[in-house]
């Protein structure tokens, strides 16, 4: 019995890792003199993993790891015209416009015609606002939530809030670890729908063993799999 | 009828405006070869308030506006080494002590008692969490909610959310623009504890002009108030 359908956001929605792949691009074409592109990307992630308790995931805190990288990787010989490129690198991120994925409002408001849909996304509270409010699909969502880590007691405490179980919601994401495994511990239904660009801290190397499990190449072929589930 | 009492966090239940104050003289320390204390202020709070809408309220976008000043400032002419400094004061706020008034978990176990509480604070999400966990009042609260703007519209999804009627609810704050106006207009009630170093852009010039606005000297008093008004 399928009471709720949840959908996580980045990635599953719309495009958002593409652009933090471009701005590492770019990031390692401002250090070109002093690194090349494999190095700087291991270091700004090696960076990142450290500043992640502090920071969080978002993009003001990416931005500072960038900058910070790019200070080690120079020998604090990165000039601040550089730093400042940075800087803007991460505004025009925050910025960035937003490309929903084809067919996903169509699927929203098929979905939301049956069942309130959440929506359960990780990050900076104003930054996913934001996009939220620029993706024009808040109105399809019955309740939007922005959490700092989506692990499986996050996700309890806005089923329960929501007086669902875990067994009447399905989880709809890109990542297993995040939105997927959590879910699936509890007892709830997930589906994944992988995306090519996949950040490296939400990939995985095995599958869930659950029969709650699902994976479906697009979105689009979600509401005949909740209709196959359901009848 | 009181059917709970809502509280502001920073400034009201613990200090923080005196961290970026702190923060701010260290900048100025940082700066002092290019410009005064006064002028780097001046810069600052102009920085922020071209950034605000990118990077809202919390450290990590207070630290890229400090950057972004620095370099401004000094014309390009601060070294990494200098901006790392700034980095690091950015960390160190984040990873502050917290200091929370004297009184407040008493005030909050006694009025616990008798009316639910919620927490309701602006700024980054994960910041804004780290520092209700290690305050170690989070257990005393029946909701905490962090919201990227504090004003009437996000006070009445809270409470709507709650089933709560405005003019059933108080709350208790050290900003007048964020903490009282806002409910004031909803109806609702309004305790205003001021606090020495509010920050400028929560600072106001006129009192409400409102039978539900009461201001207090500390919030060792409130309890004494809330019995006044419901008995």
């Amino acid at each position: 019995m399928l009471r709720a359908i949840a959908f996580d956001a980045d990635d599953t929605l719309w495009h958002n890792e593409q652009y933090f792949q471009e701005t590492q691009q770019r990031l390692s074409e401002i250090l070109d003199q002093h690194a090349d592109h494999d190095f700087v990307q291991a270091e700004l992630q090696n960076m990142e993993r450290r500043n992640i308790k502090l920071f969080g995931y978002g993009i003001k805190g990416f931005t500072l790891s960038m900058i910070e990288t790019a200070i080690e990787i120079t020998n604090n010989r990165i000039s601040a015209a550089e730093i400042h490129e940075i800087i803007m690198l991460g505004k025009t991120m925050l910025d960035a416009p937003m490309t929903v994925f084809d067919g996903v409002e169509e699927v929203l408001n098929d979905l939301g015609r049956d069942y309130p849909l959440l929506l359960i996304t990780k990050g900076d509270l104003l930054d996913q606002r934001n996009k939220v409010d620029r993706s024009g699909l808040a109105r399809l969502f019955q309740r939007i939530e922005v959490v700092s880590e989506k692990d499986s007691q996050s996700y309890k405490e806005i089923f329960d809030s929501e007086a669902l179980k875990p067994e009447e919601v399905m989880m709809v994401g890109n990542s297993v670890p995040s939105d997927i495994q959590p879910v699936l511990d509890l007892g709830g239904h997930a589906v994944h729908i992988p995306y090519e660009l996949t950040a490296v801290f939400e990939r995985h190397r095995e599958d869930p063993d659950s029969p709650r499990f699902r994976r479906l190449d697009s979105i689009t072929e979600l509401p005949a799999l909740v209709r196959q589930l359901t009848t």
